[in-house]
């Protein structure tokens, strides 16, 4: 088998670490462009993301026209109030957030799972929902080279994918799982914004991982 | 706000778009160890990742025992044999694939999401997988992390959940979603094993790219 084994230099590694700590969810643009090349590099960096069964179930839909981008930005507008409703007594700590950046980031995407994934059954027969796993893995790929390109990106889980589906002409099978804020921004928060703005805090690492059976800690910590 | 903005070097960018490129599916390990303080960095990586509502969904179950290895791989035997027959025509190319490492690896660890999710609304009241989604994204980070490292991973979800849960000790609410084989390799696989075998071929990105509806192809194309 063919192999691709050359090392990592500690500064390649670094730079690996340093971009998995500073990418961070954008809702703050400032507008500008993104260069065609540079889009094309992420999209190209998703698409080398991981599938269960070699099945590359992520579609990106690029929204240019900007009624669509309004469209979106309505829809996503009706969620947050449904959600706002649906958090109770956090409702008003919820309606201080900034959630979405639609309106103000330089590109929009969606990105969806494929509307033939019936037919991938390695690694999916128990666990259909692999997909969904796979195409999150190349978002994650294409966040990271976003942040090393200086750009921000955000992603909106707040709509109904229905009614996005019927905005944008997706098939029976297709699902859209994100909405996706790109582009330049004026500063990349120091913390993730929910920390900042006080929603909740990053848990303690050492209290997530168990050894051999669920909530038995692990007696190799990480000192 | 606090910032963060830096600007990533050449070379920075380069380590990271190299590592998005050299990342492997591995299912063939050389044993070996894998230092404490490596292991702890690549589930930090993990714990970095995007999480919607910022709920951190990501459990990590380490597996010592020897005993329990064994069993988890019987798990992954029996479903071995039933996604065999499920392919029907393909039932013989399969039994050919080697789909798990599981007794071969140095460390073996299930990931799985939380119990107590339901609490979590926030970007989740349309999309409740978005956990999953998470969870993926943080599983990217370590995968790369280790990658750079000189560490093969492989994402193993061959299994049947229920069993597995009932193994592992594991409450109402939460679902392992992998089993994952970590440790030294011989050689990175130089593309997906999955091409190198003939299972299938990396698609033509520019055929996976839409602008503003479904199926209509991107008139901005990468070149």
């Amino acid at each position: 088998m063919t192999t691709n084994n050359a090392e990592y230099s500690q500064a390649e590694r670094d730079a690996i670490y340093r971009v998995i700590e500073e990418r961070r969810d954008m809702r703050h643009f400032s507008g500008g462009t993104v260069d065609n090349k540079t889009l094309w590099r992420l999209l190209n960096a998703a698409h080398h993301g991981p599938s269960v069964g070699y099945m590359q179930p992520w579609r990106f839909i690029r929204i240019t026209d900007t009624n669509i981008r309004k469209a979106i930005h309505k829809l996503v507008e009706q969620e947050i109030s449904l959600t706002t409703e649906a958090l109770g007594t956090r409702a008003q700590e919820c309606m201080q957030l900034k959630l979405e950046g639609i309106m103000d980031c330089a590109e929009l995407l969606v990105i969806s799972l494929a509307d033939d994934r019936e037919k991938y059954i390695l690694g999916r027969r128990t666990l259909p929902e692999m997909d969904l796993a796979s195409t999150a893995c190349a978002i994650e790929n294409m966040w990271l080279a976003a942040r090393a390109e200086g750009l921000g990106m955000g992603w909106v889980s707040l709509f109904n994918p229905l009614a996005l589906t019927q905005l944008l002409g997706m098939p029976e099978g297709s699902l859209p799982i994100g909405i996706f804020c790109l582009g330049p921004v004026e500063t990349f928060y120091k913390e993730p914004m929910l920390e900042i703005e006080g929603w909740d805090k990053r848990r303690n690492l050492q209290e997530l991982v168990f050894e051999n059976q669920w909530n038995n800690k692990t007696s190799n910590n990480k000192n």
